[in-house]
């Protein structure tokens, strides 16, 4: 607690005055706690009366708030002329001015359609969201977690550890990848990141120079286009069909990295075939380009057989492999991967120590041990399960509420849906997203995912948090808000 | 699990060639488990006896070993044509080549002296090391951390949370440095960011176009440097005397930011005069620039009452001030904070949030229990006191066994000293180093914070990591190293 006593009058009034000084400099906030009076006391080499007899003068004058037992806290609802101190007291700049104090990169990233501000939770809150990439808890494996979270605080590594991620984690995600994904991978190769952004944002900044072509699915993962823009790539973005991303469509003359999601095109759905992952391989090759493979959640295949990873066809080092946990265990783990080509890895190494010296080393541990005891592998075919479970009743419930009204694409896999109307036009969505709100569900245009938005309205389902019967109800909610207008 | 099964000879000859040419391709790497013959036969449609019979024959030629009840796994020690194979198939391209592909930063990046890779761990280990920002258990705390952690993973707050930070830890933060670091900010203004190199980071590539100037002080933290080299900054070192930087000694002309540790200058110590302060807040002003504020080791002073932060004394903006948790709790935490300009949260936002969305949820508000609970506080008073212990021991032996041998730095805060050797040159250092690992001993040379290191010999000596008697042994031991040659 930093005062100063002016040496005037007495103590009581000196501490008085320089405590109600930094209660209208906002050194003191409005609510926050004042310091027990016994510390103060000691800090300033004054009696405790001393200080007692100050804060009853703050108390008297209505400064200050005392909870018994609690402490005194400065008022919450100061008059208005501190309020008003408080206020110019941070002198908010005009934009444009910070725009020419920030780098081509920073002012690239305030444009790129990057969140500047998280908004503040909806009101009323949505009951049935359907918002893309949130999980439902799962108790099960929650209780893992905890008992393998537990342990690990036991016994907790406290200082650094490898910037490449903790060893053991590095050696399960290879094998896992091998496994179940076909990748091609030794531990060494291994990279763990912050979740998938930051292995975009990591992968655009090693190898994107302002002014490059850099091909992207359209329509594609709008965190990946933010971060190749504020990169400053020019995007060639190639439509997507039933296989997949269609390189001879576009022009990829000078590009040097390539965006996909074949195993589950995000957010169509479109599985890329086998013919379009080999060429995707030679284009690599012969433009001495990367892939950039975003593999978010192959783990969610409904019926079929998984289908190989691109990084398992490449025996060029031509494909960078981004896994995530987000879409399988939680988003707010924030741990994800990348299998990279071995003569990246001193790049790429620095450039992760370079952003964050690593990733926390706790939940690195946690999930090593997750996956080494099998919990990882047997909570994969539960939850596919599970969402295979909400899947046939979100059909269903659109079948039946919205029958021939929408049209429904990539329904093979994944954790989502995305619904095209017949009759209704993009420019038509926002309002209708109001009024679901109104009724307390929550839903997303596709708008986002495209470089060039289609005429046409269409939404993307998430239904990874929520309960069958929840579904239901959304979506005969949606039906309503869909009729209101 | 993904293989092919060709079609020809019996089903199990079938099996055993995919899972044989899977070991061949290391799809299936040393040591790593086979799937449950249970799990295979089904994802394959065979009966389990067909796979039983398939690891059998892989069994009797020595590519899988059976470990009862343990599974099957595919052999550690492969004959030398197998380990022939995996080699080849990780190229390993050439160094340029690779060069060659990266975007200017990440060439930059590659030069800045960031690691490249984690070298392993020194054999044989280091019982007494004197590496600065390691720190030693502190049970009494960590009991704490424990409880909070589990009682928050009882309720873990999966899905994503604000990039800005954990709501309530920006609040407490925000008190925590106005009440301790007479810092003047809203908990609006506080971003949370993976530990302060993060925070370095985020700024060196919001406000760091190539070829700009930035001031900063020689020596300083190399993490610092590395990353504005990254973003392609023009370094201006300023000395540092008894008062801090010293800006009058350098051409700042055309610089927009200046780094700076005015509690603590890191490593030398020194303590920036209030003239110097005010002295920088008015070249940012004049120079339309910004001071990042590095508030990395100021919760450790020793005697002294605490010095304000700059942050405070700023009034118009100019400060983006940044605190770390990893020397007051422990640095695999990755956890600090930002207290940002009002005008400039809008771009470090987007940055937070193109960098990795978010930091950990789990952690953030385990910190926020631990700091509004009132641990966090005592755990510093405590810590204070262990660190003023080992101190003054350090100090102690040093006279003792170094004597006149040394000139020493930066005594009256922080968790580290600077030593000078009277008679030692900088060359001599790395064999010093080698001579002290053979005993055990770590030391590091003041070398990698200069960007022009001086002649003479100096080691930065942290001491947050040993106990009293194991910093009276380590001093002894490097006295001995220091004799040997």
């Amino acid at each position: 607690m930093l005062i100063r006593l002016d040496g005037k009058d007495a103590l009581y009034l000196q501490v008085y005055r320089a405590l109600r000084q930094a209660i209208l400099d906002t050194d003191l906030g409005p609510g926050s706690r004042l310091p027990p009076t016994r510390l103060l006391s000691r800090d300033l080499g004054v009696s405790r009366n001393v200080v007692l007899q100050a804060y009853d003068q703050l108390y008297a004058e209505g400064y200050v708030e005392g909870k018994v037992g609690a402490g005194t806290f400065v008022a919450s609802e100061l008059p208005e002329e501190l309020l008003q101190a408080i206020r110019t007291s941070h002198q908010d700049g005009p934009r444009e001015t910070v725009e020419r104090r920030l780098s081509a990169w920073g002012q690239r990233a305030l444009r790129s359609g990057a969140p500047t501000r998280t908004p503040p939770y909806p009101e009323p809150p949505l009951r049935w969201d359907f918002q893309y990439g949130e999980v439902a808890p799962d108790e099960q494996c929650l209780k893992l977690w905890r008992r393998l979270l537990a342990r690990r605080a036991e016994n907790l590594h406290l200082n650094y550890s490898p910037a490449e991620g903790w060893p053991e984690l590095r050696v399960h995600l290879s094998e896992y990848v091998r496994r179940s994904r076909g990748a091609l991978c030794s531990p060494e190769q291994v990279l763990v990141v912050n979740g998938s952004q930051q292995a975009l944002d990591l992968s655009a900044r090693l190898l994107i120079e302002p002014g490059d072509p850099v091909v992207i699915e359209e329509p594609h993962y709008q965190g990946a286009r933010q971060s190749f823009l504020s990169a400053g790539a020019r995007l060639v973005a190639a439509p997507v069909d039933d296989e997949g991303l269609n390189l001879s469509a576009v022009d990829t003359e000078g590009a040097r990295l390539a965006y996909i999601t074949p195993s589950h095109q995000f957010p169509t759905g479109a599985v890329m075939s086998l013919a379009r992952r080999l060429e995707m391989l030679d284009w690599a090759e012969s433009h001495d380009a990367y892939l950039l493979e975003d593999d978010y959640d192959s783990e969610y295949r409904y019926g079929s057989r998984p289908v190989e990873s691109v990084q398992g066809l490449d025996r060029r080092g031509r494909t960078i492999y981004i896994g995530t946990l987000s879409k399988v265990l939680f988003p707010s783990l924030r741990l994800g991967f990348m299998v990279l080509p071995e003569d990246l890895l001193p790049p790429f190494v620095a450039g992760k120590w370079l952003l964050d010296r690593q990733s926390p080393t706790l939940e690195q541990a946690v999930l090593a041990d997750f996956i080494s005891e099998g919990h990882f592998e047997r909570h994969l075919r539960r939850m596919r399960t599970l969402n295979a479970e909400r899947r046939r009743v979100l059909l269903e419930a659109l079948e039946e509420h919205l029958g021939d009204a929408v049209e429904i694409q990539g329904t093979n896999a994944g954790v989502h849906l995305l619904v095209w109307f017949r009759h209704l036009r993009a420019v038509e969505m926002d309002d209708l997203i109001r009024r679901a709100a109104a009724r307390g569900v929550g839903i997303y245009s596709v708008d986002r995912y495209f470089l060039s938005p289609p005429e046409r309205g269409g939404l993307v389902l998430g239904y990874s948090s929520m309960s069958p019967p929840e579904i239901r109800r959304g979506v005969a909610e949606l039906a309503k808000a869909i009729r209101d207008e």
